[in-house]
């Protein structure tokens, strides 16, 4: 989670909203990434979906089983899916997103018949410095 | 909708999951894109990521406004956010996706309070061919 802290640090200097996530496979970082939609004109270039697809490219599969994601942020349903599809082993995200997540609010896509996979959730790391990064970012945007 | 269905034939021919996607603004054409998740080993590259992400690019911006998207299927939970985040006006869909779909099943999530841009639906457009190729595909595979 340090290292998703980090990204979403440098996500933060680059005038992006501070999320970051890496994604680990026995014990090793496979892909990384903090939101980049503002540099890459791509509203999809959230933080997990970049690591994700630098995982699965690394791995050169759509799917990468026993990988788990750490995020700073609980997953919008774009990167819920997402999450389910690669088939992701676990999920570490650290702040609640009552206003937009889909994993503990809103539509809960891993408890809804639709989703074929499910990674075990695993809430509240580094909770309060990825939540105090978020609201520096939108105050001094405001 | 004719060109996402050819979209959706030329994914069929590549071994993928026959399904495509057009943008289009202002009558013209600025994105389209059919499956390409094995060939690029990446579990996001639906065609609709695709379609919004060259729309996007070649709009130089994260959010199109105005546009319109087609699709020859139902939209997943991760299509249906970024088409939110992408400010897309309409969508219009072929066949309807009960195992997987999240505008007219699963999450719905347009009708959720964490959807904060809901495009307008039209669902039926080209139905019947849309779910033949699907079923084809999947016949085949077998």
């Amino acid at each position: 989670m340090t290292l998703a802290l980090a990204e979403a640090e440098a996500a933060f200097a680059r005038g992006e909203v501070p999320i970051g996530a890496v994604v680990v496979l026995d014990g090793e970082v496979i892909g990384r990434g903090g939101n980049r939609t503002r540099e890459l004109n791509d509203p999809t270039a959230h933080a997990e979906i970049l690591a994700i697809r630098a995982a699965t490219n690394a791995k050169a599969s759509e799917r990468i089983p026993g990988a788990d994601l750490y995020v700073t942020l609980e997953p919008c349903p774009m990167c819920a899916a997402a999450i389910s599809f690669a088939r992701i082993r676990r999920l570490y995200f650290g702040a609640s997103d009552p206003k937009g997540g889909a994993v503990e609010n809103g539509v809960r896509f891993y408890q809804s018949p639709t989703c074929h996979h499910s990674p075990d959730v695993y809430s509240g790391f580094a909770e309060t410095e990825s939540a105090a990064m978020l609201r520096t970012f939108f105050r001094e945007r405001r």
